[in-house]
């Protein structure tokens, strides 16, 4: 229900979800009468799809403090419920990240030995996509969270994304050992001493997206900040190419040229604007799709979170961390 | 002398320079038989320029603290003693950035008041140039360090950038009160407290390049990954376009016809590689190069240099820093 869209987006992608994956049961949190009213016109298998109705909506400006004081009857909760009780195997939300991820560790609790759970985002690069955490979940991180994210982030992109030892990097504004700040540099010590990640040391901003690195550890500050400057710097980029091909005839003629070759180009981009991102440390998946995201974008979140369903992450998450802080 | 590149390329900027600015004087400073020898077969007005021998090099992995004991000699320490000693208006170097500042704050001083001197660099927007600061001089900041920043950058807009009172904002991970971290909430206080600022506020990642503000300030952690994965963007989506315009045929056929749109393009974003970097707060102007930028870059960094001197931004920022410190 929350998200700064209607939520009819996000019914047309559940409808397109059902219709693709057809293994796939939906259940849909939010104003009962607005969802069934959505659906009244629409065919789709109604045995695959339910609604359980939350009577209130948490806005995307409420602090995840006060949101927690009033999650009862709200939809990212009541969601989250369907999750802790057994009913559902993941959370997919479009709402107010503070508050979801507020609540998902209230209903779903962390790992034992994970002190914080992180924002995971995948983002695309010339070598493939890159997981990028935190994105924001954490402004202030220790070195022993810098660490925990890493081993969570290689977990996912082993079990999801099938790498059998994906390369973790550390992102810092240098490569020497002096640079960075003390968090970071204890990081990267603690990240050496673990022999079981394949830690590539220090990675520098464009790196991530050349995709020197498989998972790539930041704080949550950094990682927003880098994610959202990346997101701008492609707008700036597909703006003044726009701009440059309307500013003559011929020019508009030969933007009609190349307009098949920039939609799939734009389309390679996108995921830095619509994938879904992932909760990691909770007992439960949770899948965050972007405030502002459309059809598309709630479409891969879903999607996600059945890769993750599929591939078991919280299992495989529960198993990885405690064998490696048992051996720390 | 020091830089990732051969000087070849330097002393090729600093002859167009010469060429382009009539009432430009110019000390090149290094090793004087290797200038001589790639002088010796050019013609340009050698009345303009002089060579001034220094022996060593600083390389570009030496640590600040290590390059500043072996200072004596070195091309930057030279350079930097050319403009101590009033020889020189302004020092322009593409040798190890942490070596310069080091050496900068040893040769020239910071202004009263001001605790640690940032590094700021103009990047495109589509809304024209935005500086952003600190770009890599200083890892942690404290508030103070941050509302510092923020009166020296909107000093040099207004100066050099001739806007008369330039927007500035806070970088953060979010635009409500609560967002971020504790030394950016206090800044963000300090900044709305200064009436003699045009502070709008916190703005995000994403705002950065769509010329939102004209200063935009944030620690040097920060500003380092944040230009650096935007390079890193611009890169992967250029590297995109030319290999989806390789691929087929007709495809070759249309990147030639689109060729003079996407050279000029490409211009219109290069600054986010090349521009100079200024170094603010010390009391002389040093303008840092890009150290792998070619003859283009060292050229703008040397206009960047004139520009600050006709501005006579040190004169400037000495009696704004003083009134805005004594007025708090």
């Amino acid at each position: 229900m929350s998200g700064d869209e209607s939520p009819r987006s996000r019914i047309r992608a559940a409808l397109r979800a059902l219709d693709v994956y057809s293994d796939l049961y939906l259940i849909l949190v939010g104003d009962h009468p607005l969802i069934a009213d959505e659906l009244s016109s629409v065919s789709f298998d109604r045995a695959r799809l339910e609604i359980v109705h939350a009577e209130k909506t948490i806005g995307m400006d409420e602090k995840p403090s006060s949101a927690l004081r009033a999650k009862e009857g709200s939809s990212i909760w009541v969601a989250l419920e369907q999750v802790a009780g057994g009913y559902a195997s993941a959370c997919v939300s479009a709402g107010n990240t503070g508050a979801l991820m507020a609540m998902g560790r209230f209903a779903l609790k962390t790992f034992v030995g994970i002190d914080r759970p992180a924002i995971a985002a995948s983002i695309p690069s010339s070598g493939g996509s890159v997981l990028l955490l935190d994105m924001g979940a954490n402004v202030d991180c220790s070195s022993t969270n810098l660490y925990q994210f890493a081993i969570m982030g290689s977990q996912l992109v082993s079990s999801v994304g099938g790498i059998s030892s994906p390369r973790v990097g550390l992102l810092n504004v240098g490569t020497e050992d002096i640079k960075g700040n003390e968090q970071v540099r204890l990081a990267n010590r603690l990240l050496r001493e673990d022999g079981r990640l394949n830690y590539i040391g220090y990675i520098e901003g464009h790196d991530v997206f050349a995709g020197r690195a498989d998972v790539v550890v930041c704080d949550g500050f950094v990682g927003n900040i880098a994610l959202k400057t990346g997101e701008g710097v492609a707008c700036l980029i597909r703006d003044s190419l726009v701009s440059a091909f309307q500013q003559t005839l011929w020019r508009r003629f030969l933007s009609l040229l190349i307009a098949p070759v920039m939609r799939k180009l734009y389309k390679s981009i996108d995921p830095v604007v619509y994938n879904g991102a992932s909760f990691l440390g909770l007992q439960g998946i949770v899948v965050k799709s972007h405030g502002d995201s459309n059809e598309e974008g709630f479409f891969r979140a879903i999607e996600e979170a059945i890769r993750e369903v599929d591939s078991d992450v919280p299992g495989r998450l529960a198993e990885e961390v405690e064998a490696i802080l048992r051996q720390g």
